[in-house]
């Protein structure tokens, strides 16, 4: 399905498939038609990037071990995409991939880019809040641009929570769930994050970006101390490791898959409530004005959170509450 | 109310309280502790700017004719606000004064800062279509930064429509009216269009662009001629030309007034209503679906236009009509 493999994706991709023998870079010039100069460069543009690569000047390259970095040449290889990820920008550390994101969608990139660092100096979560994102977690921001009205871009939330969630049992098996509005949480605990944010006229949509934040592969004492009964990784759960270009894969074809749904919203939401963490629990809504508790319930078909206050339901809209469930404190 | 004025703006200042005499280069540099270099520099960029200044090596400088251009320290002298137009970036020429907004808008710069040129190459009116914006015309965009959600972005159209129709009637005595939800018309010909776009999170806005487009001082005949029956220009209608520089003075005072009643929308609805050419008129509205004609009866508190179609009240959002008004044809 992939649209087209530059030169770069093709060096990798024979490095890969000739793992059992050396190429030499005459026989990688003439296969891709560039120089042995540039087959040089891109050799040491790999081992910088942590590719163990063998080499020797009479018999050629042989790729030992692949680097576990998300080189977009990496992710592309046998991404089963049409539209998400079809093009990806990366940066080994960035203040935000959301705000990278948004420049780039304003200078006209396509929908289905994605933006996606090794680290985040200034991630960013809901209302400006901070955004821990450390070596080892998938850092990414994918641009839509759905021909829908501003009202509606609560979906790509939905869209990318049950996306994460998905990838997540996929990949580790641990019992992921969503916690409405925007975060996956591992039994308790947050293990990922999502932060809409959008450039719309009044009427239309131009575009959506949708950023994810998830802890994969590091350790729980990355974070202080005082947020272990809050946070958790896929790592600290499973004490094993994932692959973070095979994680991203499938994580881009999920959300492709749900996105396709975008139109029909019911389905998604039928799916995205199977996981849902929130739904039949006692949650306390604190709207700045009034603190109520109450039943979760529902999801209206607009994304408000439904519960059911003195046997009266009552919509909800993400901006107007931090939700806590009573089983424990989490901020959202 | 003025909060700095730089250098430049009090060389301009000077100027303007010594046009009875010369100035000389010494007294300019000495009042304002800058080289003479820099006074002479200054001079240049204001007669290529248009401005016609005597000068004489013996002498000193003396300004005869100011230019009627939107140089931001001429827009700035005795500007009577607090926040809007305290930035003020210029352009003699740009693509969109609204795309130029929220790339500085994202960027950073504070609420208030305005985005101004002579002359838009691509100009741009809602949901992608082209507008017109020759040299003499007034095209700005404004950046707000409220604390609203993106539901309630569509206020600041309100905001930017009364302030028009007002400066308009202020400075032209034409009488303008307000064609819902985003055009200023004199008679039945549209004068003036408005575009609003915004940064956003789901649950709060980023920032604001509100860009203004107003046909000020050129002729029709800068129109094709198949538009006659559907534009017109405030020098076409009254054969004279007002002072840009004035007139942006203005307006940005209204919108500075008008924003403030952000919060207490009814106070801006009721005036609004009070120059609408919409309500009480049967309108024709074609939202995709279906075609409706019925009476324009109200605004309601969103921001809808509320029509009485056989005897029941409809709402209608901007972005699902187009609007005819049954007198004349007019695209919106």
């Amino acid at each position: 399905m992939k649209k087209s493999l530059d030169r770069r994706e093709k060096v990798l991709d024979l490095l890969y498939q000739n793992q059992d023998r050396y190429l030499s870079g005459e026989e990688l010039s003439n296969k891709l038609g560039v120089s042995r100069t540039s087959i040089w460069k891109y050799i040491n543009y790999l081992r910088e990037a942590g590719y163990q690569i063998e080499s020797s000047s009479k018999i050629g390259y042989r790729l030992i071990t692949p680097a576990d970095n998300l080189l977009p040449e990496e992710i592309k290889r046998n991404l089963n995409t049409e539209i998400i990820g079809q093009e990806i920008i990366y940066y080994k550390e960035i203040e935000s991939t959301n705000d990278a994101a948004k420049k780039l969608a304003q200078s006209g990139l396509q929908e289905g880019a994605v933006v996606i660092a090794e680290e985040q100096k200034r991630g960013k979560g809901r209302l400006g809040r901070e955004f821990c994102s450390p070596l080892g977690g998938i850092w990414l921001s994918c641009i839509l641009r759905p021909d829908i009205k501003p009202t509606l871009a609560t979906r790509a939330t939905y869209i990318a929570s049950l996306a994460i969630v998905k990838t997540i049992r996929k990949l580790s098996a641990v019992d992921a769930k969503i916690k409405w509005p925007n975060d996956i949480l591992v039994g308790n605990k947050k293990v990922s994050g999502i932060l809409t944010e959008m450039g719309a006229e009044l009427d239309k949509v131009d575009y959506l970006i949708v950023g994810m934040g998830i802890n994969l592969n590091f350790p729980l004492d990355t974070f202080d101390e005082s947020l272990h009964n809050k946070v958790t990784t896929i790592y600290h759960e499973t004490g094993k490791k994932i692959s973070r270009v095979k994680f991203v894969q499938a994580l881009l074809e999920e959300i492709e898959m749900v996105y396709k749904k975008l139109y029909d919203f019911k389905d998604i939401l039928k799916e995205w409530k199977a996981y849902s963490y929130t739904l039949g629990k006692v949650v306390k809504i604190d709207n700045k004005k009034e603190e109520i508790v109450g039943e979760a319930v529902d999801i209206a078909e607009d994304g408000a959170l439904l519960v059911k206050v003195d046997d009266k339901v009552r919509k909800f809209y993400s901006g107007e509450v931090s939700l806590y469930h009573q089983s424990f404190n989490s901020g959202n």
